[in-house]
This record gives structure tokens, sequence and C-alpha cells, in this order.
């Protein structure tokens, strides 16, 4: 079944908000068998709205709606759809009272412009909204399932959960897209590519690759009359592909490499410190965005500047002095050290420059250090990342993961 | 002068990869006077791009199209461009030459499905791609101008900052929209609107509210027949709502709030350190996102556990008893020790429950306190927060960086 998305928002298309509903909403969609087969971003305004909504329907089963469900002038969602449709928008005693409980609740009157949230198109199913005051809506036409959510992603992310059951419902024996991802450690992507090359790609299975710091992704797709059926072709693949690449594979499963290297920490019952500096924070900051990651992540210490290294870190103001706070020997220290201090089985150690100012032609923008010590003694791997302050930080925050990955593999 | 973007790639319509060359693109294209007025997303099908390639020449002058450049047989850009505009491919020697020495250069033969990253449409002039191999384009058809762009970001940014020139010298004397940002604290969505509801949206005018946690925007966009008369409007409109708002608007720019709070900090000399918890590192990696943020930012300490409080932090283990870890106490006690142990004029200190486990009746999940000590001494404010896990740290961030906000302003 296929389903089309529309955005709607000016701060989107003008670059003020980077829209991580749609990839979301992709991602929850994909997951059940939905094919997402257009995406459109529109400004808040009736005709535009109108005009990407008609292509929806043309193009999909299910047509996805998100943004201008909020009270001011700018928000239109509502009158497009009824415009379109030719459903009046009708006012829901209920939905209203809700709002003005909502403010109540905080003390303050309903203000004008919030009711007509209390308005929805003639026919329109109630979505409710549990942390603002915008209703989403559900809609039937002809054979379309039309689904209206508000924009704030706090509010839209919830009220989709909600829904999934339905979508899965009329699912149920209809033409079905599923796939399904093998993540790789330790081999290229063109090395992949060559040992599969007697697959074929065909309307009914297809494969992919995709190469990322660290990791290379196989991803499988079958397209199937229902969803056993679409499950059968991508066992048959998934265990020939298995077989191949078995030394290779470490994840059957769309996780973040940070949530592989958590489940090796807790399965082996070992515990991680970081002591980080050009990375500054981001490495303990995706461990900690793993629910449960308190059962194994303990401590970190971000030392920006010489002084912390010495000072929290216990440094030797020596080694500073000798090798640079860039350097093979900082790093490995700093492992060690976080490691001591913290009394972890694991200890990350991070150095390096993320520019885009700080480098020089011996240490250059980019050149990173990273430490990992054990009970076994301490390695230190030498990088040289490329690109803009927030993507080093973001490669180095993956390679950290992928050499905790590699240590729990060696083993 | 109008712009339509289409994006290709069926990763990004299943939610594989978050789009944000859209974003890139629409910022930058909006800093420059062009109003975005459609995008969309297809999948890497001829006959899909094409209808999209369609619609956006219907509605725009300037037409981007990113991503599909590549080697692999599912990178058809080139020949849906061809197909749609009826011009013809075309070999060009020198691309093969550039191919080619970019291979060579790293040891391997050209590949031959990279062959036809050397043909283009005719007509088209090639966009140097200093990271890659594939080739952008630019084209003249009719009146419009249609830009082809690879798809990764650090192959496409480069290309398309070349082109802004081209693109400015077309905007000279055109039809040009405008937009600034005035970002609030301490004053609601609702409140300002109502403030501002004498002045009405027009063709030439528009204001938009955009509420973020901890800060409110007020945007205005102003479209006029060249850049001096939008300009003008601007003015006239920023400075009525300034007057109205002045105590509340604390930045006239599309600045993040650690941003400002980094320049605030600059400004005034001050250095700052962070105990953070459960936010997990995150504040330290949006201030240290910024370049230049070791000037002020000196140390954090993420302190996972009871033990670390105690042992790093030096809170005292009667403390964590008495009130327990998520208190009022422990995080005015954090925000002093990191003070104290790294020397610097601000401390802040957080702990809380991210969730989704570890709440209690008394201590649910989101209950988070955040402390910020100077040596004129410590407040500690407590909060609610909701959502997921993620949602929260990200709330709990942005209200650190807007107590630190506040903190500058009542001084």
């Amino acid at each position: 079944m296929k389903a089309a998305l529309i955005v709607i928002g000016n701060e989107i298309l003008i670059g003020d908000t980077v829209d991580t509903n749609a990839a979301y909403l992709g991602k929850k969609l994909s997951h059940i068998g939905v094919e997402v087969v257009f995406k459109s971003t529109v400004p808040d305004k009736v005709e535009d709205i109108k005009e990407s909504f008609k292509t929806a329907l043309n193009r999909a089963k299910i047509v996805i709606i998100v943004g201008g469900l909020g009270p001011t002038r700018d928000d239109v969602t509502r009158e497009a759809v009824s415009d379109l449709l030719k459903k009046k928008l009708k006012f829901h005693r209920r939905l209203f009272r809700n709002i003005e409980s909502f403010f109540q609740k905080r003390g303050v009157e309903i203000p004008s412009i919030s009711i007509k949230q209390a308005f929805l198109p003639a026919g329109a199913k109630e979505l409710k909204n549990t942390v603002g005051t915008a209703p989403g809506f559900l809609l039937k036409y002809r054979n379309k399932l039309i689904i209206v959510l508000p924009g704030p992603p706090r509010e839209m992310k919830p009220m989709f959960e909600k829904i999934i059951p339905t979508l899965e419902e009329k699912l149920r024996n209809s033409p079905i897209v599923i796939r399904k991802i093998l993540r790789t450690y330790g081999i290229g992507e063109s090395s992949i590519e060559e040992g599969l090359n007697d697959i074929k790609n065909t309307r009914e299975f297809e494969i992919g690759f995709q190469a990322h710091p660290g990791y290379v992704d196989i991803k499988l797709c079958a397209r199937a009359r229902n969803k056993n059926l679409a499950n059968k072709i991508i066992s048959k693949f998934e265990s020939k592909i298995f077989k191949r690449f078995k030394n290779y594979i470490f994840s059957r499963k769309d996780e973040n490499l940070e949530e592989i290297v958590g489940n090796y920490l807790r399965k082996k019952g070992q515990t991680l410190s970081i002591a980080e500096s050009c990375s500054g924070g981001l490495i303990s900051n995706l461990i900690t965005n793993i629910p449960g990651a308190s059962d194994y992540f303990k401590c970190s210490v971000i030392s920006y500047s010489n002084e912390m290294k010495r000072k929290i870190l216990n440094v030797p103001a020596k080694f500073l002095k000798k090798y640079g706070a860039v350097s093979s020997s900082v790093a490995g220290r700093m492992a060690e050290e976080i490691r001591t201090l913290t009394n972890t089985d694991i200890g990350l150690g991070i150095t390096g420059i993320a520019g885009p100012s700080g480098g020089t032609k011996n240490k250059p923008v980019g050149l990173v250090y990273i430490a990992l010590s054990t009970h076994k003694g301490t390695t230190v791997e030498k990088f040289n990342f490329y690109g803009e302050r927030t993507q080093i930080k973001e490669k180095v925050a993956l390679t950290a993961f992928s050499l905790l990955l590699k240590y729990f593999l060696s083993r």
C-alpha cells in the first residue's frame, strides 16, 4: 500500500526548521510495510496545500498531512482539507471544552484565536492531542485514508503511534513492501556488492547498500501481495546473504552503533567512562540517549582545555608540554585516567582538532586520536577526518563506537 | 524570485536519511531573497522525477534538483532531466578525464559504471565537484534556471556556494522576499500575536510566529519589486514591533540559544563549566558545536550515578541520602562544585529523570532541577518536562540555555 506525505510550513521551506517529522513518518510507515512514494513540502497557503493534496490523492491510498493545525492566522490546513474534499468545517463542543480546560489548567482564559481549533471537517474523527491544543483528525474519502497531524514532533508522534494499529489492519492482505537491514563491519561496500552480484534486483526483491563511517548496511526490500509472502522472500534472501557474510554482519536490525555497543556492554557486564575533548560531549550524549544506559555508562569528563586535562584528569603537565594536547600519548593517558578515576572496565579517551580554527601544518583540523583502555592495556588510533566542525564531531563519535564494537567482536 | 526544490532518493522517503540538504538550501536561498515555494521528494525513478520536475517548472523560475547523480543503476536524474527537456545526453571528454584521474589518484582503474557521470544534457554547464566524482550542472531552459546537484552534503554544499553569485546577479532588480527574525524571551506566542493584531498580513508584508522551548520567534517577511524596497518595508515594521516588545526581544537574528549565550559569555569575559546528569552531555555537546567555544567553555562532568556525583563532584553522601540524587539541593551542590573545581565564573548543575524508567510517584519521569551558581550565589529551578527520553533531554538543554540567557539579561 502506498502513502504520500504533505508537510506544511514556511519554516521548513526556508530552512528554519529541519524536517524530522518526514523521516520519522517514513521510517514508521516503512516498518509496517507501507511504501512512501511521494513527499511534498508546501507553504501555509490554502491553494498550495490543495494542489499537493490533489497530487497525493492521485498517487497513494494513504495521505498524511502534517502541520498547520495551530491557532494562528497562518494555520490553514483545516480550511484546505475542508475545501478540497467539500466537507464543511463543523464546531465540536467537546473539542472546545478540551481546549478551554487546557488553558484553564494554566490559569489563562482561552484566547479567541484558539477557538478555530475546535472545528473539524464534516465526518472527520478526532485524533486526541495529549500534549497540546491542536487535535489531529482522520478522514475517509472514497477509498482513501487521510490523516492530518499537528506539526510539533512531540504532539505528532504520540498521535501517530496510536493510529498504527488502524493502518496495520488496513494492510492485512494488501500489497506490502518489507525492508530489512543487515549491518556489517570490517568489509567495504564494493566487496559486498561483488559478493552479491549474482542476485539481480527484480520488482519482487531489491538489494541496496549504504556506507556509514564505521559500517556498511546491506538493505533488503521485498514487495509482495501480502505480508506472509513478503516475509518469505526476505527470509530466503536473508539466509543466503547471511551465509556469505556471517563474519561481518553484527546486527540484523536498524540499530544505532551506540545501541549495539550498549547491548554488548550490558551483556558482558562491563562499564564505560569517557574522557572527551574535541567531541565535546557528543559521544556521551549519544550513549545516554539509550534508555537504561546508566547500567553501563558511569561518567564522562569533557576537558576543554589543557588545564582541565591536567586538573580533572591528572594528565601530567610534562606530557601535555612534550607531546601537545592533541597527541597519541595524551589520548592514551586520558583513557587510562578516566578508567582509574571512575573505576570502570573500559575507558575511552578522545583528543583532536574539530576546527574551523586551531589547526596547524603538523596538526591540521580533523586530526583526532581515540584511545581505548582496559585491564589488558591501552590502544590508540589516529584519524584524519574531513568536514565542518559538527561533521568532524559526528565522525569522531561514530568511530569511537566502531572501535568499541571492534573490541567486543575481537574478544 | 521563486525557487522549487526536488530531492531525489528512496532513502529519504523511507526515513533512512534525514534530509538536511533541503533545509540548507532553503536557508541559503531565503538569505539572498529567493522564495522557496515548493519542495518535493521523489523516488529514484525517471517518471516520478519528471512529474515533479514538471510541477516545479510551472511554479518557479529556479528549479534545484538534488541527488541521483551517482554511478549506480538507481541514479537516473541525468536521464530524467534530459528526457523532459528533450536535451540529449552528451559525452564530455574532459569530465571523463577528471573522473578517471579521481580514481587514478586512489590507485584504482575507473569502474565502467562511472563512465555515465561524464555525460551531461546538451547545453548544460558543468558544476565542478571538488570532493567526489559526480559533476553537477546548470542549464537554462526558456526563462528558467535549472540547477542539478549531487546528494552528499559535502559535495553539494561547496558546489552550491559557488553558484550563489550567479543567483544574486539574477536577482538584481527582480522581485524579492526578505525575511527577518525577532527572537523573544519571557512572553507567550498568543500575547505577542494579540499585541500585533492591528498589523494585518498583506501581499507586501507578513508576520508569522514560531514557539520554541524557552523562546518565541516573531518572523517578518517582506515582498517587493527589488531589494531596496523590501529592506525599507522590513525596517519600518521592525522598528514598530521592536518598540512594543523591546523588553522581550533578545536577538534580531536566526541564532541558536546556545550561540546567543556563547556570545554573552565571550562579551562579558565569563567562563562556564557544567555538571550534567540526566542531560547526559547534550548541553556540553550543543555549546561545543559553536566554533570558538573553548574561549568560554572549560569543562563538563557527566556524573551518571550517585557514586560519580560523590567521587568526581564531591557532592556529600549525606546530601544524596537525605534528598536523593534528583533534588534541588543536589542540583545546587553540583553547580557549586563544578564551578569551584574548574574555577569558572558560572557553574550549571543538572539532575533529573529522563526516563522511560526510573520515575516514582513523588519523582516522576521528566522531573528536572537546573541550578546556576555564580559568585553571587546559587539559584535552582524545578521543571516537569513531558516526552520521550531524548525529547526531555532536549528540553532540559534548551531550558538550561534560557536560564543562562535570563541571567545575562537580568544583570
